[in-house]
């Protein structure tokens, strides 16, 4: 088939990313079908359990706006300024996201954004919604493409293009895992997570302040809570996961949480119950290469998690997976139609990007589970504050550039190396005062800037 | 079933690791059936163009002493006391393995080590061999193990433990191999190989002195040759794949090789017809944690390259694979049996281990390609045989710790690193004239020896 043509085209998976790509896919005139193991979850629900929010930040707004749904989104996020870190001893103390105190990051139920992402794509001319089918077969070469239904029946769709955009553990991705020169890992963190929740008040309100993102820093372990717009907070609980199951009667689930969690045990009015009911999830980070391959017959593409699955820690893996569509929609825009071109332009741009994201996502569980509760850390975050107050525009933090900016993620650990030198020399500047008036400062900042 | 009972146990495969730890397991008394997808390789020989020789050294050399093969292999093997590089100018530089040049490495076919093997294993009373049984399932909570066999019928024996030496694809490691918490990764260079001959001369001569593994380090590419009892050399050429297709015509190849390999070129009599039929193969390192999956039914165990698949540039890969089965014997005797605490022991103390050696082997990809021919690279290994003639015994080169001791490859990183901190130290003492008649210094190796 000449690519240039109208290709046929399956989407795999109807999570957030699968759902935006169809949409835009089907904007440029094709015809999309996405392929869902799952019921429709507007109809089901969501599973118990399972990574119920997330936060939205810059580049997950820029993708959702290409679709109209940035300001219905941010109608139903709560934004969260920074962060609430809660020591051992039950102190409270917030750290701003950004130096002006006005940037957040926004708290969305998952379900409620997929949902919307759902009727988006299920409105837009071209695209096709098949729900209850389960991928069982998909061989580039013979072009067979097969789905089990959930009621027992086999589906043999053709597809020219199929885009795999079924997260982690893409059943997709496993067509190709086993070929010749795929490189691929997963590589699984010793710590699991477990959601637990910190219900509303008996008269309504928030059990803590909704305008944080709030971390319990315990080294080993570390909570996280994001607050949901019924007022109740979602909590994620990081252990390793051999951890988990030393808690094994009630008194010591609760003697453990008083012990470690002393100012949201009280809260945590399910404690026992969600522990205990509620599974213990993996944390898991997987890389590939290449994302894009070539059969007879059939081209596949690996979107989103299922390219790079990455930690939660940056709050970036929803964020990032949205970028990967918008950046599929800009390629083929390009290429002028042209899928083959257009494919290998995505995964070209994208690979270190992700590589980048998905190293920083790790980073940051160390930073938060350890490091944000130091006095060397809190130090240097109000430093940098300072320096990003006084040089405004010229230092950002890490966490800005990634979750404030849609700068390539690549090129951050770069210009936090150059930042991070001029932010030495223009100390060691000011303290010997050399740099008069700051000048020489400031056209060291310009020349990082402009790189 | 209790695991210090006599468990039924599968072998897939009966390359070298699965002919080995058969017998070994058998002559503690279990009863061992060994199944292989292939069919007799001592009837059909072996495949073309893959790894046809292979270097013995000291850890291969003490695993086979504990069958009974040890000298029975060197009465086969071409014993190779050092490199020869050949120059793009034809030059020809012999660099001796040990600073006493009287050890080897032991170039040998792999179709008669393995047809060695298999004899030994066929004769030791408890071991079964099967062959032309390809795994088509396995299941480690049903018990289900399904073989199809050469004449299309499925066979289903039992197992308690399945213990994988089915090499670098392993097929039993697709059982875990997505499992929750299963880490695996599996690393392609972009470099493949492709396997040439240099038969004997028309006089029945080597056309090249077969004390020597021959290296051509051409940066981009690289060929090395090994002696073969049959007075001809097997070539392997490692290029990155994208530029083996870029030559298609006879001439384009013939003109390559005169070009990059002068001296070459004249005894590759079947250049051509080598190079348009060998495949390439592919380089691949695989690592992955845990290597022991337990289920409701079947224990698996991953051993050899199917735990640990390194590329060849250290001429580790059999070796360490046949070490892998001596410990797991080891730990049966350390355990008294009990084959859960032997195999968590065995993993345990292995995998560092044969991390340790894919790394060696990857660096030595870049040292063999580039550094060899250098300068630099060949006055640091003269200076290395210098010292380890005046300190005999306490400096030793990291190709001798690798190749003739069986000291755990994980210690080697780290004892290189406080050699080279000594030589230093030597140098400078010799250099100043402060260390009187070498004291000091022989007293510091004689800490590092220690430890």
């Amino acid at each position: 088939m000449p690519m240039t043509d109208q290709p046929r085209i399956a989407v795999v998976g109807t999570g957030l990313a699968g759902c935006l790509l169809a949409t835009l896919l089907a904007r440029r005139g094709l015809e999309v079908t996405v392929y869902e193991r799952r019921e429709d979850p507007r109809r089901t629900g969501p599973e118990r359990g399972r990574s119920i929010n997330l936060a939205v930040s810059a580049r997950g707004l820029d993708a959702l706006e290409r679709v109209g749904l940035r300001e219905e989104s941010l109608g139903r996020a709560l934004p969260m300024h920074g962060r609430m870190i809660h020591s051992v001893a039950g102190a409270e103390s917030f750290r701003p996201y950004s130096a002006d105190r006005q940037r957040a990051i926004n708290s969305i139920s998952r379900a409620e954004l997929n949902a919307s992402l759902l009727d988006v794509a299920e409105k837009t001319p071209g695209v096709t919604l098949q729900f209850g089918y389960r991928l069982r077969e998909l061989n580039l070469d013979t072009g067979q493409l097969s789905f089990e239904t959930s009621d027992g029946h086999r589906r043999r769709p053709h597809a020219d293009i199929v885009l795999a955009t079924d997260g982690s553990y893409s059943a997709a991705r496993r067509a190709v895992t086993f070929r010749q020169d795929f490189t691929f890992s997963q590589d699984y963190l010793d710590a699991g997570y477990k959601e637990l929740t910190i219900p509303a008040t008996p008269d309504g309100e928030f059990a803590l302040d909704p305008d944080a993102l709030h971390i319990w820093p315990r080294g080993e372990s570390m909570m996280i809570a994001l607050p949901n717009l019924d007022r109740s907070f979602t909590c994620t609980l990081f252990w390793p996961k051999a951890d988990f199951a030393k808690l094994e009667t009630d008194a010591q689930i609760r003697d453990y949480f008083a012990r470690n969690y002393p100012d949201a045990a009280p809260v945590l009015l399910n404690l026992v119950e969600d522990f205990r009911q509620n599974p213990v999830g993996s944390l898991v980070t997987v890389k590939c290469w290449p994302w894009v391959h070539r059969g007879e017959r059939v081209t596949l593409a690996l979107v989103g998690d299922a390219a790079h699955a990455i930690v939660p820690f940056f709050g970036q893996g929803a964020n990032c997976a949205l970028e990967d569509c918008v950046e599929i929609d800009r390629c083929l825009d390009e290429s002028g139609g042209d899928w083959q071109r257009a494919l290998d332009t995505y995964q070209g741009r994208r690979k270190a990007n992700c590589d980048a994201i998905a190293e920083m996502a790790l980073d940051n569980f160390v930073e938060m589970r350890d490091r944000v509760n130091s006095r060397v850390f809190q130090a240097k975050t109000a430093a940098q504050h300072a320096l990003e107050r006084r040089l405004p525009g010229h230092y950002v933090s890490r966490y800005e550039l990634v979750s404030f900016t849609t700068m390539p993620y690549a090129q951050i650990p770069d210009r936090m190396r150059r930042q991070n030198r001029a932010t030495a020399a223009t100390a060691a500047g000011l303290g010997v005062g050399v740099v008069a008036g700051g000048s020489v400062a400031r056209a060291m900042w310009r020349r990082i800037r402009r790189r």
